[in-house]
């Protein structure tokens, strides 16, 4: 077995803490966030393994994270990057189950851009052969988030809303939708996407750039009653779809893609309607999921992918070293996923 | 017995269905939305009653329906009012067994503000004879609205908010919750009522017009973890309110005193935080509970009037004939109810 370095290449967070502000997942520079450095490869303690990076992919939550936007306070120095796929190299005690196997991993202890990511045996998913690097490294975030809140639309009737449906979360939705026998309202931002959604499951598309997509959805959703609205984006068209939903209906919001800061138009929605809005978070459903049904979730994900009724659209992929000059500008090409490679 | 007249003096509502607006339960002039008529007694179908009022309440729900902005149509022509008590003079079919009994009432087939008004039996409460008039007046919306809504506090712990809490409302909720071994904290609007909401029950009272409010708040958040909001303003301070309660929160609206749309300021709140927005309507909660559990809370409600520790304020008594000249001005006078006598 060859001796592990003692020094490894990371992307790491330049800022501490939370910033106390909401303006997006967007950036224009990385150097206002993040910045290249030598560190030392980290070791195991109890519990956990170190993983030689294959893959990691950038999730709207790893731009939300590094300006201090997300769920958890920032690690000045530490690497960032929630997920990726790669090898087990090191366990520490009780984690030995895991050492040399490919997983696809949630990085906990120091983040999945770096050659090296420590993270918690439990967050760690062995790969089947038949998954590819690149799936497995955008195995968890969307695919574990797409199944557990297509369940939770399926609990409330046929019908529900996916916004941002053009993002890779919102393709794998609409999918899984329609192969469970519902009917996924897909929201869009540009025309263009329309058929390529409904070829993919979409039931209906709209576009919210058509000055009649209120009018539209109104008709709709009436007809569908749709009982959820998954909403990426959270600003004044998702308030103005939730006034129109049904009674009973649920605004679950699981990201917030727009920085406008909606205003609650209707309070006899909620009082009267019987309506809730809510949040979602993948990291809250795995603690409060029984482990038998994470692992029922986990296995068919991968076999999602293993068969091809799932895939991950790649639009670019930067090595390690070319994340701090690439990444906004491959940002900028929707439609697909950032993959980042040793 | 002596007949019964066959027209009536009525308080009706001079506009048809929804307004499609949201400004609040306040009037400039009377006769923007009501006016005085004689106009037929209502005849009792099969499964309703016909009552001779003794006193009707003036709720903020009054205000908001006869402005189109509650959560049923109006009925131009039709007399306004939800809420009253008095004598049921003629009974439907299936009904008899209320014949000649005093009783509370919502009024769901014609309003509580004329001389007769028309509902269904199971929207009447037969009154203890130890419950005068007035308190008979606003036995239902209020204090079933409390018994209920803090119910639903004290399942998630001891300590809860209560806004507009010099209300009627607000002063059976923090005296009840007390009661329970509960802690209320009560927000309030001016300083000089904060003896008196701390005499009544209120573990804590905060002023909004202190510049250090949200500060105190957020003091008092980490210290008693109150994990449900009872607000019935739902204005941009009820926002940063919710955004300062600990995980788990509840920002429970069931009325809209103020005409501000407050803006979703942290959408990270019910993301990571497992927060919820929602809504208390009587109405729903009447069809939704059991009826041993209705009865139960009734039976509570009676008791805690006919022993004091419960009272109506009556801020002001108009006769049926002093609505359209008195109600603007009883209006203003604060911290009590509006009793409108025929």
């Amino acid at each position: 077995m060859t001796p592990l370095p003692t020094s490894m290449f990371a992307i790491v967070q330049t800022h501490h803490g939370y910033s106390g502000k909401a303006t997006g997942p967007s950036i224009q520079n990385a150097s206002d966030w993040l910045a290249e450095t030598e560190m030392p490869v980290p070791e195991p303690g109890a519990g956990q393994v170190l993983i030689r990076l294959r893959a990691s992919s950038v999730n709207p939550s790893d731009l939300h994270f590094i300006k201090g936007e997300y769920g958890q306070p920032r690690v000045k120095g530490s690497p960032a990057g929630f997920e990726g796929c790669g090898d087990v190299v090191a366990t520490g005690a009780g984690a030995e189950g895991l050492q040399g196997q490919r997983v696809a991993f949630m990085a906990t202890h120091s983040g999945a851009w770096a050659e090296y990511a420590l993270t918690d045996a439990q967050m760690c998913i062995p790969l089947r052969p038949d998954i590819s690097d690149d799936d497995g490294s955008a195995q968890i975030v969307n695919p574990m988030t797409a199944m557990a809140m297509v369940d939770l639309a399926r609990q409330a009737g046929d019908a529900f809303i996916v916004s941002a449906a053009t993002s890779q979360l919102g393709k794998l939705m609409c999918s899984l939708g329609r192969d469970l026998g519902l009917k996924p309202i897909a929201i869009v931002r540009r025309a263009e996407t329309v058929a390529a959604l409904k070829e993919l499951g979409a039931h209906e598309v709209l576009v919210t750039s058509d000055p009649d997509m209120l009018q539209k959805f109104s008709a709709l959703s009436k007809e569908l009653k749709p009982r959820v609205f998954l909403d990426a984006v959270a600003d004044q068209i998702s308030e103005q779809i939730f006034c129109a939903m049904p009674n009973g209906a649920r605004w679950v919001c699981y990201g917030k893609l727009s920085p406008e800061l909606p205003k609650l138009t209707q309070t006899g929605q909620l009082i009267f309607m019987g309506k809730k809005i809510e949040g979602f978070w993948l990291t809250q459903w795995m603690t409060a999921t029984p482990r038998e049904d994470v692992v029922r979730v986990v296995a068919e994900v991968q076999a999602r992918f293993a068969d091809g009724r799932w895939k991950t659209d790649v639009s670019e992929k930067l090595t390690l070293k070319n994340v701090m000059s690439g990444l906004v500008d491959a940002l900028q090409k929707s439609d697909g996923k950032v993959i980042i490679t040793p």
